[in-house]
């Protein structure tokens, strides 16, 4: 009968193939109107929109393998998709598949304090893990920007970072367990509640698989104790290469902040016209935001200590909040530097690269003169501590071909990072923006290693085709593509997970 | 011509080998006298026992490369080895195979201090990273008790943990990258000198293969900063009861001991029968070496801390150590605790497994349980910050049946800590000596998929074969082979690498 179903008239065929996700998942599982489908047309990512055919939305795992199965059956595509925060189109549909969306898996299934541990579905927020656990004094540590929106299936399939990963690490370092529903619809259990399992550490290889392995069902997190003591220091100083100099100065020393960001003038001055905090000094060359955590002695001799290397090295003023209204007053204008860009032009463009952490400041040197060379505004805002760029290129998309030569430039900034010794991407993903960009970085048996490994979890690809690896399309034959099919996208809808 | 040669009589066939081998690593990177490949029959494990029909000894990746894949053309299967130190057969050779030897890959190639990175070949030892870059006041983490002899690749394919692995975790937490050649002969990149590349965490997958999916030939190693401070502080109790509940007091204070490990009055009476230090009172019930490591103010603050939470939970008497002479001294004993187990008995057996730390008393009961039962001793000296268990069972191998027993114990011990939601293997790996136990652990499903996975790195299961992964055998028919195999095993042979 499914055969013959493929074969009818598309509408028909589709209504059909509804019925039968219908059968799994109930009829207020599957969302099949053209103007409700409108709104997962594309995630943080909205130069790239594409409908898909239907959404699903599973409760359980069950639901997800039977839903999976049936997909292999029909030899539909699928794409999985948490709050669709992400900024790479790792959530970015299939035309004719189907999107299957974890909004109705939002429990938190256990907490276990003794041993650190909590077990969540998906679709459970980032945010409430910790409020979850606060109460008792615990936290969970990746906080990606968008963490009071963006769930924790999403983070895995991202292996999302944070402001704190510098000294936490990003979400692999913080999963200890899955239970995965490969593309073949057969239930894993990867990992457990113990660390450094013995075999093949699939855990880890399916964390950061941007959804071309399967989908996490359930994820057995790591929390961390609240620590005693939190101070966030802002330093200010004349120019970028002096505040490269201290954060140099910093690690040297030995000191492992939680979060180490740079603001560069331009990005100053954009958040105090929106933000007016009065905090960050409108004539800095740059600012660095230090916050150190651990016991409160701890944390207060390391305070003198960065505040000691930041005089050192030629900062002009320092600023302390150790409670915790004045350590959100200092955190504000850097949480709001992307939305601040917005209203410095009509568009902006955000790269995410990573470079060793030596190289900073001669890396913003060359990113400045391709800014120059290209004629378009950059503000640089970044983790500092670990070399993750996220370089904001200003440009108004009403311009005629204004869009391209931004995107020209975004990939020059990333050819750069990988010439530097770095990679392309720092936290936000390649999904579809930038595969084509796989190449510059691993050589073609690489990729083909990688590609043979995803043949054991999709011999028919059918999990998120056309994300993560490069397609047969080159860069520019995708940018003309996704010219002709770009809508409105609107700065606003990205804010959200920017920061 | 080779098809030839594998067709000829067995002797001859390995000489033409042999001198194929030649023809790419030089007449002295061959072995091929018997005598001299008795040297090589086993690992630390030397219970299990088969000589090599050939040593290799390759110098570059490219020889390694032209090794793998002369045994991929005759179809050879061949086995990895570093110092052949491990406790779980990883590097037992394969009757009528090929032992790569990475004995003469002993550079380290590059340190770079600003960005904390070491590249070194896989036949450093594991020691040798550390005095590299110790004068600059910098160390490698990961320290089996093996770190003298242990070679950095033996580390990577048997993902080797340590005392220090509480706080700063196992090999898999401090490789960035890796060079390696995989069981068809290619040459693959994988991870690089910054953190969390994009695509799949091939790095990771390979850290902890076992030598199933090729060899490292090139190890990126994250180096840390060495501590402005460490103390050892040393508690004892009447009671493995008041040990753990020691153990949990300082977990859940959110400390972070560098290391934290547990001694029942067996393995004490042992010790100070053989070392006779006179810091471990020979009528504890359990007693506790806690290290803790940071800034001078951090440790001392803690080192108060730990102390109070020990005598809350009824410790009896606390000795602390901060300088280097004093604190070896507190961990001579735990140091030699293994060795010292061999004059209690003739022989013993060393288990390794891994239960939730919460699960501490309750397991070590249900070990002394099985002593009982068995009619067996067993000394329990073990990691208790992480749950990481070593009990040692004691026997006379001259005694008709008694390794058939012990080892018969031995499972009985790794299936509780199944049960208790643990592991089978903390540090030690699976190897040839709990391959059959997998399936205690893992899905038929989880196994195929792990099997898929290997079969993009080496289809025709040349590397390493036998290892890691069930075998047809059951346990039973493996223990008998064994045992019909089973030559004067020496105590001593296995003493360097326990700890």
């Amino acid at each position: 009968m499914l055969k013959r179903l493929l074969h009818s008239a598309p509408r028909d065929r589709w209504e059909a193939i509804g019925d039968r996700f219908a059968h799994v998942v109930g009829k207020d599982g599957v969302i099949r109107r053209k103007e409700e489908l409108l709104t997962y047309e594309c995630d943080g990512l909205a130069s790239y929109r594409q409908r898909p055919a239907l959404v699903v939305l599973p409760r359980s795992t069950e639901e997800v393998a039977a839903i999976v199965r049936l997909c292999q059956e029909l030899e539909l595509p699928w794409v999985a998709r948490g709050a669709g925060t992400g900024l790479s189109g790792g959530a970015l549909p299939v035309e004719d598949g189907v999107l299957l969306v974890t909004a109705r898996m939002k429990q938190i299934l256990a907490t276990d304090l003794d041993n650190q541990r909590a077990v969540v579905q998906p679709g459970v927020i980032n945010n409430w893990v910790t409020q979850a656990v606060s109460g008792a004094g615990f936290y969970y540590a990746p906080d990606p920007s968008s963490q009071i929106v963006c769930t924790i299936g999403g983070n895995v399939a991202e292996n999302s970072g944070g402001v704190h990963c510098l000294k936490y690490g990003v979400t692999t370092n913080h999963v200890l367990g899955l239970k995965v529903v490969t593309a073949t619809g057969e239930i894993l259990d990867l990992g457990g509640s113990v660390p450094d399992m013995p075999g093949y550490d699939l855990t880890g290889l399916f964390v950061g698989s941007e959804g071309t392995l399967g989908v996490a069902t359930e994820i057995t997190l790591r929390i961390l104790k609240t620590p005693e003591s939190i101070c966030v220091l802002l330093a200010d100083f004349t120019s970028i290469e002096a505040a490269g100099a201290a954060v140099a100065a910093i690690v040297g020393a030995g000191i492992v902040p939680a979060g180490m960001e740079m603001m560069d003038n331009l990005s100053i001055n954009a958040v105090e016209d929106v933000v007016g905090s009065g905090c960050y000094p409108r004539d800095a060359g740059a600012l660095l935001l230090v916050e150190l955590d651990g016991l409160e002695l701890e944390v207060a001799a390391n305070v003198e200590r960065v505040a000691g290397l930041c005089r050192d090295n030629g900062a002009r003023g320092i600023q302390t909040a150790y409670d915790a209204e004045m350590r959100q007053k200092l955190w504000k204008g850097r949480k709001a530097a992307f939305a601040a860009a917005g209203h410095l032009s009509p568009d902006y463009f955000v790269q995410d690269g990573v470079i060793p952490r030596t190289q900073l400041v001669s890396v913003l040197r060359e990113i400045e003169a391709l800014s120059d060379r290209y004629g378009y505004r950059i503000a640089n805002v970044f983790h500092a501590g670990d070399g993750n760029l996220h370089p904001l290129i200003l440009y108004d998309n009403s311009v005629e071909g204004a869009l391209e030569t931004v995107e020209e430039l975004g990939g020059e900034i990333l050819k750069l990072c990988v010439r530097a010794g770095g990679s392309i991407s720092g936290e936000h993903g390649i999904g579809a923006d930038k595969n084509c960009f796989m190449p510059d970085m691993f050589s073609p048996i690489d990729i083909a290693t990688m590609l043979a490994v995803r043949q054991a979890f999709d011999p028919k690809g059918l999990a998120n085709p056309g994300k993560l690896f490069p397609t047969p399309r080159t860069c520019g034959e995708a940018a003309i593509a996704r010219k002709n099919k770009l809508s409105e996208a609107s700065v606003a809808a990205v804010e959200v997970d920017l920061f």
